[in-house]
């Protein structure tokens, strides 16, 4: 059984370790447990997503807190899969299943124009929110290419670079990330906002 | 400005850092903040209260929790400060300040006794909740007598060891603690009901 002790206490700690564990028992203390907020993310925008996560971690550690949310936007699809790009096939749906089902909802269609986007959510202890979004435009291929990335990276085809995300190493989708555009602009709010120095 | 990244994905924390971080900003990850759970302590009883943090900070923490309270219960003042005894002289009062009060309430009175109580709750992940209590009998003395220990330590006269609680040691005190009985009458209910072998 694991026990966390509600106390900072030292001395309190000690004395409750020392009758308490045991075999079967371990003392956890606050400092040992690394937060973790359940958040659903059911909301109809990634900055809906962004933003409860950002406020849920607020909240409970009592200090602003930054979330994001992302995922693949494509023009033909009126901006499918958005929100469900994790679970586009279902889910529990792998990235070999969503892939397929966008390639199959892609069948034949002329116009390939996709946007990976990327939403960051600031909660700030005031109550105030600030969000950023960061987008990086791209066409999705005929069929899978590359074996780098995750999620869409392997039919997600950069004009700049003549690869797919799955092509480009570490250093290279860096450089194009939509989250650092996301957190980019983010920057620039707060510096014009006077929350930060330019 | 602290903000803390809504994440435990190394890359994505990187990646946030290398652009937010600066003179302004210091980012935070969810292993660093230690949990605190704002809890008001204004139960009717010590059960009230420990119950309370130990369930808050389970809910938090999302593991079981032990928590406790105690204080000082007077026979001839009904039990009195009791709950109240961190702030029986005042919200801010001072440990002084409340053995003043205590000493002007008991002025020429015979029945001195009193005991240190303490409850400590157990919140399990189950739902569950388990209490014990350790109780430690003594005499409240007409005026204070040692320097040690803290709260009403100083007019707490233990007959056992013919001192004050402010005139034992550490040592000897942890061997009279009101706590550890507690925690010594919890260890028993979890062993009896299975939680952990004797």
């Amino acid at each position: 059984m694991k026990i966390l002790v509600a106390s900072t206490n030292r001395g309190k700690i000690r004395e409750i370790a020392d009758i308490l564990s045991s075999a079967d028992v371990t003392i956890f203390t606050p400092d040992q447990i690394v937060i973790t907020v359940d958040v659903q993310e059911d909301g109809a925008t990634f900055e809906e997503n962004a933003l409860k996560k950002a406020a849920a971690y607020r909240d409970v550690a009592e200090m602003s807190a930054l979330a994001d949310d992302s995922g693949l936007c494509v023009d033909a699809l009126d901006g499918a899969p958005g929100v469900m790009s994790a679970r586009f096939a279902g889910p529990n749906a792998s990235d070999a299943d969503n892939i397929e089902r966008l390639l199959k909802a892609m069948h034949k269609m002329q116009n390939r124009k996709a946007r990976f986007v990327c939403v960051v959510a600031l909660a700030l202890t005031s109550g105030e929110l600030i969000t950023a979004q960061g987008d990086y435009p791209g066409l999705i291929t005929e069929a899978p290419m590359g074996s780098g990335g995750f999620g869409y990276d392997p039919v997600f085809y950069d004009p700049t670079t003549g690869k797919t995300f799955a092509e480009l190493c570490q250093e290279e989708k860096n450089r194009v990330s939509h989250r650092k555009r996301a957190l980019i602009a983010l920057r620039e709010k707060l510096q014009n906002q006077g929350y930060i120095k330019p």
